[in-house]
């Protein structure tokens, strides 16, 4: 956390202003870091308190920035992504006290072991320092990632969307105030005093060595640009292309229960199923049924020649449906020649996030588990419980798909990483 | 590992070349991954007496690139690198027996737990992929980084120092036709065949997609390019400004054996002691004999006033000389005011990599190892202990400082990353 921090003219400049925040956050991780559970805890009841006792300014605030975005045009789906009311506020505060409630990863031992010279070697638990967190208009981020962050001992910069920097400024000040009450430095939640885009690209470049890892919350263009620029490493997921796999001895109702959910549960979440392939030996069975059941449900299928066959609702899928993230009530669907051949569909236009078979054949599910190469792989489970409050992980900031230090569902545990710790008595090595 | 590849004409140009070897690489990947221990234990025997049965060669190689080398006016202590001899190769061949005699990570099952609504989850290990190694001109990396990287389910893709290529392709040639007589592709060791520099950047770049971590071995402006460069994770340590902190409670007998191996056992290594701190309530009684056996063992010392005043032989130590690693029998001094003293300057001016405390003070320990923010602590013991194999992990491919997935030695469990099988029996998420 205290790599050395380069002099900037920090007067006026916004580099010099961000400069001073990113040293003021890594300063504030140290305190973080040692922090004791019971006084990361209390500052997170007392984050809580704030946001709730601070309701009617942080909804004030929040009709300015709504009145300002309708102004700019702002679609409806923005405005209420946007928009706060009392029910919101109040689940935002309740977010914070969910948090509290986890286990507090830091100081864990993940491992002990003993040498034969005598020494015992322990791997510890540790923050991982400072958090950048680059997300849209959905102003509860701002108290949920924080609350994430500081739980597992890190500090948080924040960067808003900038259509809602009234509404974070508002619940930015109660959380730090907060803070302040738990006698924990305010800065360990800085949030990005400026609408200036360049904010961004420092943040991206790690902020002269402040920021250890970035976490993007939005839609694919905002991903897109973080995975592309940045120069720390990534917690994201760009796309989630997840497929159910019907294999040839899937029972049908299950099938059926577990498409339609993996689709139509929530179209629009990362885990929703965007293909459903249909082993050849089970099609004249189950394809119909399952295709019916998905248009019935209100779902547009785009199928290959024999899903096409099974209705006339059923639309022709281009080549770009393969690999096309709907987030919507639209799925591809084609037969495929065996478990071979749907695996070798999944690594070909899959993203590696999660992907679900659903077969009677345990042969065929171990295969698809160890073949199919995504950080997330079920056997007769649908693909929405890629999740980290399913996972039991109790809150979550996002779900990974790179292949480092954190894959899947990034929750507490994910945000630290770890040190040995080495107890000798006078060891020294021959 | 199958992210998509971009289509890049492949005919002549050396970015062709390297694309094409990357697309390999990543195919080899796959089949890797799911290869089974018994066969890649096969081709690691097979790698081994390959080596030894083309010992000649590899020595004709050499002797090429050393007579060249030799020409352009090279060091002594390069030339000694570079060199092989027939212990040097049957060394190397040895080296590849302990690899294949380490616990296959892959598959490995990290944790299980059971959700109320049935479910199963289980973490576990897979390969990370493709790992690309860029080391200078020690040619038994070839060797040793490509075993490592196998055992773990990786390809691999070697560039090493130009001076060595043609020892570096009959080590190569070795190992690529042990794999194909374990019926592994030989792709999945692959050397790049290239001396152009602009290679090196392509693989910085990732290579398409296709490198998921970057390897560097070697000198400290080798580490400090790729770090800059790279844009995928790097496993790589920039230096080890390690210390030893000999506390006010600390038994002088156990803090000069300490501190003697920690500087002197072998002074170039990353682990080897920098810094000698010693607290203000040891000094009068600790600070001479600990200088006095550093400059009697042929160590130069450069220290504080405190320091100096123990022996006429002590030269001044400058601001810089306190975040400077020598990597030879050099160490810095300076008496420091009790362990909170320490502990800042440690955070001041370390690299987190390794650092000890030698007390009689439980509670001292604890705050030490707690407090300073490196991959490896110690209570008691030297820091030369910083080494995969004395952690127990066998062999490793280096040590890493950087926050994420791999820190500290990085063997060959630190070569993978996990992924969640979920095994369901109809759960559809409510």
């Amino acid at each position: 956390m205290s790599a050395p921090v380069k002099a900037v003219d920090s007067t006026t400049t916004c580099a010099g202003m961000m400069h001073d925040l990113g040293r003021r956050a890594k300063e504030a991780a140290r305190v973080l870091a040692l922090a004791p559970t019971h006084q990361k805890d209390h500052a997170l009841t007392a984050m809580a308190d704030e946001c709730r006792a601070r309701g009617r300014d942080i909804l004030f605030a929040n009709a300015q920035d709504l009145a300002e975005a309708r102004k700019t045009g702002a679609s409806a789906a923005f405005l209420d992504r946007l928009a706060l009311d009392d029910r919101r506020v109040a689940a935002m505060a309740d977010g914070l006290a969910v948090v509290r409630e986890l286990d507090d990863p830091v100081g864990n031992v993940m491992e002990r072991w003993k040498r034969p010279n005598g020494m015992t070697i322990e791997r510890v638990r540790v923050p991982l320092g400072v958090i950048g967190i680059i997300y849209e208009s959905r102003p509860n981020v701002t108290a949920d990632a924080a609350a994430l962050s500081l739980k597992a001992g890190n500090a948080a910069i924040l960067r808003g969307g900038s259509e809602s920097h009234r509404t974070n400024r508002a619940i930015h000040g109660a959380l730090a105030a907060a803070l302040g009450k738990s006698g924990l430095p305010a800065t360990a939640i800085e949030l990005v005093p400026t609408r200036e885009r360049a904010a961004v690209g420092m943040m991206l470049a790690g902020l002269d060595g402040a920021i250890d890892v970035i976490v993007p919350r939005g839609g694919k263009s905002l991903v897109a640009r973080v995975q592309e620029e940045a120069r720390v490493p990534v917690f994201a997921h760009l796309e989630g292309v997840c497929h159910v796999y019907v294999d040839g001895t899937a029972r049908l109702d299950m099938a059926k229960a577990i498409v339609l959910n993996a689709k139509m549960r929530r179209p629009g979440v990362c885990g929703a199923a965007e293909t459903l392939l249909v082993d050849a030996a089970a099609a004249p069975s189950h394809l119909a049924p399952l295709v019916t059941a998905l248009l019935d449900a209100g779902c547009e299928v785009r199928g290959d020649e024999r899903a096409r066959a099974v209705d006339a609702r059923v639309r022709t899928a281009t080549e770009e449906d393969w690999s096309t993230e709907y987030l919507d009530a639209v799925i591809s669907a084609r037969v495929v020649d065996g478990l071979d051949a749907a695996i070798a569909h999944i690594e070909r236009y899959g993203s590696h996030h999660t992907d679900s078979i659903v077969t009677e054949d345990a042969g065929h599910a171990t295969r698809f588990l160890r073949e199919v190469d995504s950080a997330i792989v079920l056997h007769n489970a649908s693909t929405q419980f890629a999740d980290g409050g399913e996972f039991g992980f109790g809150a979550e900031i996002g779900i990974a798909t790179g292949r480092f230090h954190a894959r899947g569902p990034v929750g507490v545990e994910q945000l630290t990483t770890f040190k040995y710790r080495v107890h000798g008595s006078g060891q020294i090595r021959p």
